[in-house]
């Protein structure tokens, strides 16, 4: 492609509208265009990146045998009401697009296809002889994101991969889940990316096991915490450890004390002389279900420690048959005024006891229909501790469980794993902490959708089943995007080889010297012949604005045909590094090609 | 691939959701399946067709030049309001989809992109020196079908290749304009397609120039006229021809006669003893404008003719202005009983005069703020003709223009031409009719939206002027089936080899057979090596099932690893005519390869 036959457009200035670096540069270096809110044009450049990671995509996922097809964007709304999550996706998160056709019936726009996938899975498998079976495509999905922003990272309207699997029983579903897993690493190693892999809750998909894939970078918006070791790895909402030990408790007799303004840990830990391990936190949550019901939740868990929304949300979200109901609505914290007014005195947070009293429990079913205790593992083998005396400016010291608070009968794990706890499976590793950005997701879905949907196949003895499924996501548009935020410099980017939108570019710096315009012209044809796909930029321009701009739209390699043509030579950039060789331009093709080569076997 | 490993249900019956053949080979053959009204869901197969077909479209696009982006698929509706489209798609038409998202932004689905490109335009495009210039998508489109059917031909999710130029003038205009009839005929024949380019007219894309790419069969749902000589062709709204003579009138005196139940043309000719081409017929419409305004138009046409919508309605955006409106909304023949609600005796349908009578012109002001009289160019000429007297039962026979009637100002050509006529350009021609599915169409748009969204570049002088645009679209997956509907038979689909999912297909008669395997999954590899895309029929299935589905799918080539084996040969089938020869096992690739490669030449 010559430069001046195309529509590029390069921004001196970073555009207002961008924060991170990553679209910044996408902007500037002419490979997006904002179109509304989340919402962006693919020029040129950009069509052809999201092509190469759709193609290394393509290329893994047909190597374990998946199919790729088209499913539609435009969905039902029947099918997600048969799944049973249309009110999750429509009202309670929120997230996906409906609408309302000319005949009056509801549609969504796709954020995801385990519905149809399922319907069509009902349809056509029918014997465990098509089993297992997995299709998967690449394709334009929607999400009325709240805060859309950081370019392609959080879109409203993003490009993913996304395949489902069909088998017979569990052991066939983790075999594809271990290919997928293996496909996915292929993936980012072949896009030149840093990433991990990562242990994750299966949040609104469902299902049993889940990883995600998490490519390195300092603006990603998730938590990575793993260990040295390589052994261990999850995301924050995911993670599990091993806290600290706590401090043995000091306080040998129980006792209530007066302690004004220690409504937090820190205070309360510094007018008590004591360690905040040594203290019961006592948390209050509201929880809604779908069928209207409020719950009142309180949790116990050990003074240093934090609750974890997503681990608290799966507990309860378990806990849903117990009241009638099948999914969590929402989850928050009551607000500090709603509480107070459930009591005969003000309670605020901060002097709430493991038990609550009673009368906040009389006055709470204004606005719960049930009340719940649970207490989080950190806390249940304490001894002698502080907490809460349900009184304000009041704590209790040298408490114990069965004696002054009863033990709730629901023992969780809801807190939070965090940088230096020990690790689980070797306390000898401290858990280290990452930003991420997630690019893809794998999940162990099991026959969540095939019971509700009454996806069957009929098993080797004539028996009918449910089909087993699995599902795997990952976004190209987004990896796309974090490939840059992995790498870049000051001048713009530095595309890894194997997704850049060409591999070399030929400058021509004075496109009215004939010799440079000849020797550009050829090399730009051999190079392309060659199968290094290359850039000719004959634009009439000044040299120093095509230097600039070839390093900011991150391609490669840069040939130049410029003073050294009179010697018989051009001069070679790496765009990496800023290495520069002077080449005869008969080995300048074969050159290019050994780096491209070399780079996309290494990256 | 293998068939046994792929997700591959064919069915024996035709679908009930299916009226035309393809359609129900698509179905049956494990193509698609239907997901929700007009929207379906490309199974594997059918996606290796819809992509061939896309890279075919694709080659021929950047041949010319342009160059590939993705634009989003969400449109805000501010863009839509700029160019003034919106209530046209939203409300008149009422085609496109949208929705409101969670900040109250209403958002349309894109059916078409020429206000998303233009705002794209305007903000990349400054000068000349970056013109022409013309990008590209391949994309799923959506529009909400009055009545989605035929499968992929009439869907409400569709694939659609998307082009856009820009140019500083119409000359550059042109050219490309000539280009993508080139590249549109290219793409076409290189799929193996009988088809016409026609004359169009430009419809609610607006614009000058436009033709449709027709691809010819007998369940197309327009119609196209044509000559033999190939020197004319138009799709019925466009079309333009002579009709033939009118017979002279034997009226000699004008005088108005008691003509009883003579509402039609027919009975009223036949009761005068004339020919309809000696008949003035008027005929009423009430066409209402953006801006609410209602007008009643009377067509005097001549009698053996019929008015043409498509044309009409065009006559009636140009005379917008006329009515301070800016778009027409909708066009309709007034209920005749509300047509003779506006007289002051009722005045059925059959019996108006060509200049209607006062008190209906008075009376028609309930409904109608305005009264326009056109008069087709059929009826200028007519001498001595029979027309309606205004009163019920009564015709006037003898009548002439500028006697007792007012020639109306406005003469225009608002005709249906049919076949039978007399060809324009050579009236010894003769105009054919055929039907043809809408494949293609280029329009060249001029400023149309350049200017209502503020798009310009400054030219050589210095000055700003108004983008100059072409828009050119073609219908990725409705092509794929209009293929199957030009090439099938009895057994099923014979898909043109150019676009079959796979070029052939080798059958193992008994798979348990240890030399048919063999030799099977031998040739297999073999002619995958060698660039002839192939399956591998290996499923447990009768030998019968496997050539029935092999036929049904339409694999143009089908080898057969059966009895002549121990002679050391194979049955190689081509689908297109049943032709059979037995092949030694080391002729088979460079056979079926040449027959690959000679068809794809060919077509």
């Amino acid at each position: 492609m010559r430069l001046s036959k195309m529509l590029f457009v390069t921004l001196r200035e970073d555009p207002a509208e961008a924060e991170i670096p990553s679209h910044k540069l996408m902007l500037r270096a002419g490979y997006i265009r904002r179109i509304s809110s989340g919402v962006f044009a693919y020029l040129p450049l950009m069509l052809r990146v999201l092509n190469k990671v759709s193609n290394i995509v393509r290329e893994e996922m047909n190597a374990t045998g998946a199919q790729e097809c088209l499913l539609p964007q435009l969905q039902p709304a029947d099918l997600w009401q048969q799944s049973g999550r249309w009110d999750t996706y429509t009202k309670a998160e929120g997230i996906m697009f409906a609408l309302t056709d000319r005949r009056q019936q509801e549609v969504a726009l796709g954020p995801t296809h385990e519905e149809v996938i399922t319907a069509v899975a009902r349809d056509m498998v029918r014997s465990y002889r098509q089993l297992p079976t997995h299709l998967y495509q690449i394709q334009t999905k929607f999400r009325d994101e709240i805060r859309p922003r950081f370019g392609l990272m959080r879109g409203r309207e993003f490009i993913m991969k996304d395949g489902y699997s069909f088998h017979g029983d569990m052991d066939s579903l983790r075999a594809t889940y271990d290919d997928m897993y293996t496909a996915y690493s292929n993936v980012l190693s072949r896009c030149g990316l840093k990433f991990r892999a990562v242990e994750a809750d299966s949040g609104a998909i469902g299902g049993s096991g889940s990883h995600e894939f998490m490519v390195l970078a300092e603006a990603g918006e998730d938590e990575v915490l793993y260990t040295e070791d390589g052994q261990y790895a999850a995301n924050v909402e995911k993670a599990v450890s091993l806290p600290v030990d706590a401090v043995p408790s000091e306080f040998s007799e129980c006792k209530k004390l007066e302690t004004p303004n220690t409504s937090t840990i820190e205070t309360m830990a510094k007018f008590l002389d004591c360690s905040p391990t040594q203290i019961v936190k006592n948390v209050l949550y509201q929880a809604v279900y779908d069928n209207g019901k409020t719950v009142l939740v309180l949790i116990n868990i050990r003074g240093d420690q934090d609750v974890n929304d997503t681990k608290l949300q799966n507990t309860l979200t378990n806990l849903a048959a117990n009241y009638d109901a099948s999914t969590l609505l929402s989850l928050e914290v009551p607000a500090p005024e709603a509480q107070s007014k459930w009591a005969a005195k003000p309670l605020p947070l901060g002097y709430i006891a493991p038990d609550i009293a009673d009368d906040y429990i009389q006055k709470q079913k204004n606005v719960a229909s049930k009340f719940l205790r649970l207490v989080d593992n950190t806390a249940v083998d304490l001894k002698n501790f502080a907490t809460g005396a349900n009184e304000k400016g009041y704590h209790v010291v040298g408490a114990n469980w069965g004696q002054e608070f009863e033990l709730p009968e629901l023992v969780v794990d809801v807190r939070n794993a965090t940088a230096g706890d020990r690790a689980v499976h070797d306390p000898s590793q401290q858990i280290q902490t990452a930003r991420g950005i997630e690019i893809g997701h794998i999940f162990q879905l099991g026959t969540k959708y095939s019971q509700a949907m009454g996806a069957t196949y009929t098993d080797e003895n004539g028996k009918s089943q449910p089909l087993v499924m699995g599902c795997y996501g990952i976004g190209v548009s987004r990896l796309a995007q974090a490939a840059v935020e992995q790498s870049y410099d000051k001048n713009g980017i530095i595309w890894p080889v194997a997704i850049a939108p060409y591999h070399a570019v030929v400058v021509v710096p004075n496109i009215n010297d004939e010799a440079q315009m000849a020797a550009a012209e050829q090399l730009y044809t051999e190079l392309n012949a060659a199968g290094v796909e290359t850039l000719l930029d004959d634009r009439k321009e000044r040299a120093g604005v095509k230097f600039k701009d070839s390093e900011l739209i991150g391609i490669p390699f840069r040939v130049v045909t410029g003073r050294s043509l009179k010697e018989g030579k051009v001069e070679a950039v790496k765009r990496a590094n800023g290495e520069s060789v002077d080449l005869a331009l008969d080995q300048v093709v074969s050159t290019v090609k050994q780096w491209v080569d070399e780079a996309v076997k290494s990256e």
